[in-house]
């Protein structure tokens, strides 16, 4: 097998409580990545799905986030207990999950109905 | 503007330097990730290209490695001096830089040129 069918990354980006943006995880552990990364194994798929950490994947007010490539099919506010449903459905079937994926209109957005304007900033 | 119109992925893993495997970095930074990051920046590109940092790409014997997605452009043995080269051509023009490319034989697999087959490993 050359490429990966599939290449997950779970941001476990960590900033400090006070940092104007919120992170995706507490502490730079994600219990995401690590449950993912078991579900995979555990599907046969260990070596043609692989499932990533990575640093800040921009989307803070919808984290924790997740970006699934080839597709970019992007997840927010992904909770452990979700991951099993992404794996079998998503990963093993090919079928993404419709009620994680974040709305296009929440991605990349300086504005959405998750991160409001900053006062004094134009529209 | 929605998705990202690419996504690079720069592996910045760290180990010990007894470890079975190399790293990507020397100690958690990488200067390929900041020096894309400007030069990403400086071609205008700052809000529909994400330079990424990640976790293991699981690559090690071929690294520094980076990944570009669409398209899953894997590239190997990166020094600090070709980013320039790579966000010019591939991330400006679209134009992947093939000298910098992993051979597809060396992607996700046990043994290639670059990864010896250790004593005793059934071929």
């Amino acid at each position: 097998m050359p490429r990966f069918d599939r290449h997950v990354f779970v941001c476990t980006n960590f900033r400090a409580p006070e940092a104007a943006r919120p992170s995706c995880t507490a502490n730079g552990q994600s219990e995401i990545h690590s449950r993912m990364k078991d579900a995979v194994r555990a599907a046969g798929l260990g070596e043609r799905v692989r499932v990533n950490k990575s640093g800040c994947l921009d989307q803070c007010e919808h984290g924790p986030t997740v970006v699934v490539y080839p597709g970019a099919i992007w997840y927010g506010f992904v909770k452990p207990e979700d991951v099993s449903e992404i794996v079998a459905e998503h990963l093993v079937n090919g079928r993404p999950v419709e009620r994680l994926r974040l709305p296009e209109g929440c991605l990349n957005t300086p504005s959405c109905p998750h991160r409001p304007l900053a006062p004094n900033t134009p529209a």
